[in-house]
């Protein structure tokens, strides 16, 4: 039977996924993570769907993304020996201004991509060593570039722009949006189980150690918290998100920070971290009880009420929010927080099933519906791919997809 | 009679005027402009109230503000031989992270000023030397500043702060939000034409060649879209306005612009100029029949739509909204853009009225009512350079200030 495997790599992470093409929609086999990649204490860990663990010790050092990728294909190989892999699925972070839907990785459209690189340059350089990576093991599969701005392309102009010389937009200086594949994810999964509410005005609140926005009307992405990088809009695990670009030319002209000291604090010193002073993980945070750490969630909870009102502005209205990721799935706290006295929005949370996670966690009487809907980037990322291989393989999700672009 | 000059510092202008200080308000006798400083063909005009044009002429160069200064004092004591000059009122961009409400200027406080010219190097150095220039022609007046960060040094936490480690938050990084002088005006105003409305939630759009919005509950700033520089937030004339810090380090680390190159695009020619390549000025985009202009104009309305939706969660929900400052007392077609389709907020906007500019521009039957107050910074310095001299002028005002702040 025909697999596929989906890669995603983060900055010290490789998510790893193999597929199995059934007739309705990819299954996944085996899920599993590479993490703390460049320490030397690496760890690798799998999970089958039938609930075996592979893996799970220690695996010492992985210096970089490509050793990553390399021990991932290995152990997949050595794992599912008579999978056939006719494809591979990279979650690639940039697809600039062009792309609005998934590529085959060729010779020609991997340089494409290298000339993206400075628009995401934490990122993209590790994106594409790991396709690399994956063409070397796998030259018989097609490899499938699937990219987080691709789902935000079809914007409306103002939410695309900053209000800079019009040069600035033609290079490439615009408002991408990122977490497409979880927002993608989201909006088909509401098409499927909840087709009123994926009709009207949705805001997706995907909060991870990354987090963003995005406004969804009839499934399509209409705006979104991010902007041009990933350090725009709510803040996250170590990232600051919005912020006053005085501030940055403050701390060149008046601090003598360099660009790339900037850049450390902004990415990597920032968000939770740095107004608790603690950690970056949200689930420390709610355990702690320090002060710095009540006001980091404070600032989050705050930062992201105000975003749901600008992006119910940006909509027109509200019919329904998402939680999602690892907080908004997760967080009962946060999802309480962000909710609460938001009655002049329509939204009336209801406590206890929110304190059990469930599903719908708004009141029956609740104007606009809240719910809670776990992602799977993986599952959108398999689909991709397979539908590069199979161009007739899930055509009921081809032509939605369609219909959102066209 | 006693009288108070008061002196607004632009980037190439200077405000004044001349008060008398009657019972119960001071009443300005004369309101002039010196305009286009540091070029070659300077203006400068004054009306009295009783309908005279003083000035009005080409003046030839004037090189800086304290030459602009020293002519503008020049000029009342020869328009107002016997007017008795007892305290001169400066708007002071910056007051820094201490100064919740005016103070008079002495060497001390004066140096203490200087010290926060870093947070604004664009305005606070001319701000400082106009008040050198007014102490050495009136060294028997009292000397005031009124701050336009002051009316917003008690927000709340949240709205206070970046998401930078804590450090910056300390070392004066915040977020102060300008325009304060302009809200100051439109809170008392509220306070005694409105008191019903301004006991609410109100959202102030200042809208001018510099524009901010402030949320206000009970009269109180409890949030700004302005942050740490007069840069962030809504678009402005030249100004981009809320700007993701990634496109800041993309243009220096992938452009290889400098800070300085960055200042000046971002302060000078970005926003509505930047955006329609034509005009800083909303008057002219309006008359221009190019797409470009029509877009600026959009993205204008866009952005204070977003910043209205933003602020209604902060406050916790909408009474009121006002339209001050040039473009919001004058466009009738931004009031218009920035509230259609705004049902769900609770606003319906009356199409006549506001063509009329009434004061009251939305329906008997909207639920946020929507009004146009014209500003007037010049009184709230006066009043409070006034109150130095004579600190029971005014008590009214003073007992309103103190319940604010209190």
């Amino acid at each position: 039977m025909s697999h596929v495997v989906t890669l995603n790599a983060g900055s010290s992470s490789l998510k790893f996924s193999l597929f199995t093409l059934h007739k309705d929609d990819p299954v996944a086999i085996c899920t599993g993570a590479v993490d703390r990649i460049g320490s030397p204490e690496a760890t690798i860990a799998a999970k089958t769907s039938d609930g075996r663990v592979l893996g799970g010790d220690g695996v010492g050092p992985i210096a970089d993304h490509v050793a990553a990728m390399n021990r991932v294909l290995d152990l997949l190989t050595q794992w599912f020996p008579k999978a056939e892999i006719v494809a591979v699925g990279h979650r690639i972070v940039h697809g600039g201004p062009d792309h609005d839907r998934p590529i085959q990785l060729t010779p020609d459209s991997l340089r494409a991509l290298e000339d993206l690189a400075p628009f995401a340059p934490l990122h993209q350089p590790y994106n594409l060593q790991g396709v690399r990576a994956a063409i070397e093991r796998f030259p018989q599969a097609v490899q499938v570039a699937c990219f987080d701005t691709a789902f935000h392309r079809h914007h409306p102009w103002v939410n695309d722009t900053f209000a800079l010389p019009t040069e600035y937009y033609d290079m490439g200086v615009r408002r991408y949006g990122f977490h497409g594949l979880s927002y993608e994810y989201i909006a088909d999964h509401l098409a499927k189980t909840a087709p009123l509410l994926h009709g009207g005005r949705v805001i997706v609140a995907h909060l991870g150690n990354g987090a963003s926005m995005c406004g969804l009307i009839h499934g399509r992405s209409v705006g979104s918290s991010m902007g041009f990088t990933a350090l725009d809009g709510l803040p996250m695990g170590t990232r600051c998100g919005q912020l006053d670009p005085g501030v940055v030319l403050y701390l060149m002209q008046q601090k003598g920070m360099t660009a790339d000291e900037i850049t450390e604090l902004l990415y990597c010193k920032s968000g939770l971290l740095g107004l608790s002073g603690l950690s970056n993980d949200m689930r420390t945070l709610e355990q702690a009880d320090t002060g710095a750490a009540r006001r980091a969630i404070s600032y989050f909870n705050f930062r992201a009420r105000r975003e749901l009102g600008a992006l119910a502005a940006v909509l027109g209205g509200l019919d329904a929010v998402v939680f999602t990721g690892g907080i908004g799935e997760n967080s009962a706290l946060v999802r309480e927080r962000v909710c609460v006295n938001m009655g002049w929005l329509g939204i009336e949370l209801d406590h206890d099933a929110n304190t059990e996670h469930a599903r719908i966690i708004s009141t029956p009487l609740s104007r606009v519906q809240v719910m809670v809907i776990p992602t799977n980037e993986e599952l959108v990322i398999a689909r991709a791919a397979a539908r590069f291989v199979y161009p007739h393989m899930y055509e009921a999700l081809l032509d939605k997809a369609a219909a959102r672009t066209g």
